[in-house]
């Protein structure tokens, strides 16, 4: 067959504050690729099926230099992130072609050769659910949601009839936290910055629902706290007001902090409060968790997806040449549900 | 016998900033009390041996509408706080006349007639031990010798050949958290805010110990590090060092914020390397682990105290007339040692 276009999405320049689409991250449709010849050097090739756009990606638009928990995206070279791939041809007997591929690395291109790693259990074959699309393995279904799952499991401590406070509670993290602590029987305040994403948040089950940007948040809690378990996706006056209304032995869950990822973190002020409370705070990355709960996860999440006992939302996009857009709707909170880009029908 | 001077150290207005000795608290030596006949009403009178002056007391100078854990001094009445005093008279058969008793909330004054709360295990009967003064039972083997104790036992999770850092590392909770961490097999870093304390720390243990006032504690940490576990008596700037450099799973024993007690907290800008480090941060409150480790603590702390294989170092000032400058002191951090005032010899 003759080589066909490969197009990709590079990472061109770190933005100063907000990622400019066309600037900072660039559509490429000049490559192409001869999916039959293309050397697999013992590993396999990939069809680009759907990529999920995250709120971390803003932390690995950086300067290589510059440490982190995750690795900078390398400039001029395409970004990465999860996805799901159908297997195309193969060398390694362990991702035969035919297959599917899920993982946290996948290349933002249409077609990649890709290498396991014996050392990690995190790109593996994953079985297509015939009532679930490829969409929701990179959401509900994927790392948002084993980062709800997993850390609510691990760190929680839950316990019926306490209160818990989630934020960016119609994000996939978000949404999957709320519905997690409906059904071990907590009351449910949840935050969100529309009032799109409010309704949203209380058709899940959120007993209050508020958009932060038009409600005092510390007033929503002096009102109908004091919290128990805090899940925290924000940082900032959200966080100073959660340790404000704890209650003593609270719980936070410290998963991101969107707050200050594009113009920088306000301080915590509150932090006092940790021994005046006895708070715990956990600082959560799914990627340490994963091992422990993959097979948990894999056996409960889906079929409650399916069957409708747990719901999702996600906001798709269609074509690699619309992720720098995507990019900055996350970055905005302008999304509405789970960011993904549909990349390939099978 | 006739009526004698019953001394007493009176809060008497909130500080603004630092406290003013003799202006937001005055020694009274007015009132008087009748030893042999005073009401006891079912409670016992004692004579108060030592009262220790703790860093949170700035914390209880405050307006009583003020929320914290802790409750407020009453304006125009005595201070309390941990101590000891011996039991003259007696009603009640718990307490009988003859014993000592060591209390959180003995009064400052002379003689109090106290009554004890069934529901409550923190103040009891303590049995002298004819090799440990008085002082030490409000110091390494009071309030700040269990802070260290029980919270390390419950919270750092120490495994040997760790790096625990460690703030006011001099002072009575650090010094005891400093051997406590070398007895489990761990590299310590210690800081303090003298030359003298630096001393101190390095002759009990501590592998590196600096002054944060001369030393930027960044470039140790950078250097030494990164830590395992960090115990925080100071919040703000060292707070936010020790976060950047502490390794993946990190612990973090938050106990005291004393930088921000008079001049207000400068904001934590590091928290969000808490879920990029996966890092726990435990706010630690003793009173809630007493019940859980009291026993251990007495049969385990004070044996090793008298032996010498912990050490401890004591600031005593004579008479209640001493407390308001000493509690300048101990905000100031020019203590050298724990700050104990003696009241009356036996």
């Amino acid at each position: 067959m003759a080589p066909i276009r490969n197009a990709r999405v590079l990472f061109s320049s770190v933005p100063k504050d907000f990622p400019v689409p066309g600037e900072t991250t660039v559509y490429d449709a000049s490559q192409t690729i001869d999916i039959d010849t293309v050397p697999l050097n013992g590993g396999f090739l990939i069809k680009t099926l759907v990529l999920s756009v995250d709120p971390y990606f803003r932390g690995r638009m950086r300067e290589p230099k510059a440490e982190s928990y995750s690795f900078s995206f390398p400039l001029g070279e395409p970004l990465d992130g999860y996805g799901v791939g159908k297997i195309i041809r193969s060398e390694d007997p362990a991702f035969p072609a035919g297959k599917y591929v899920y993982g946290p690395s996948l290349p933002h291109q249409e077609y990649s050769v890709l290498s396991s790693n014996p050392d990690s259990d995190t790109m593996f074959i994953i079985e297509k659910d015939p009532k679930l699309p490829w969409t929701a393995f990179v959401g509900a279904a994927g790392m948002p949601g084993q980062t709800a799952y997993m850390a609510w499991k691990e760190y929680s401590n839950a316990k019926k009839g306490e209160i818990a406070f989630v934020s960016t509670g119609a994000g996939p993290v978000g949404s999957m936290v709320i519905q997690l602590a409906k059904r071990d029987g907590l009351r449910v305040i949840a935050c969100a910055g529309s009032d799109e994403k409010v309704q949203f948040m209380k058709a899940i089950g959120a007993d209050v629902a508020f958009n932060y940007k038009t409600t005092d948040t510390r007033e929503v809690l002096k009102k109908e706290g004091p919290i128990d378990i805090y899940w925290d996706n924000v940082g900032g006056e959200i966080l100073d007001a959660a340790l404000e209304f704890t209650a003593v032995y609270g719980r936070f869950l410290i998963c991101g902090m969107i707050s200050g990822y594009n113009t920088g973190l306000k301080g915590i002020k509150n932090l006092a409060l940790a021994y005046a409370k006895s708070i715990t705070l956990h600082g959560i990355l799914v990627l340490r968790l994963f091992s422990k709960y993959k097979d948990e996860f894999y056996a409960t999440v889906p079929p409650l997806l399916t069957s409708g006992e747990i719901k999702y939302k996600e906001d798709v996009s269609r074509g690699l040449e619309t992720v720098g857009d995507v990019i900055l709707a996350v970055q905005e909170g302008r999304n509405n549900g789970k960011a993904v880009v549909i990349v390939a029908d099978e």
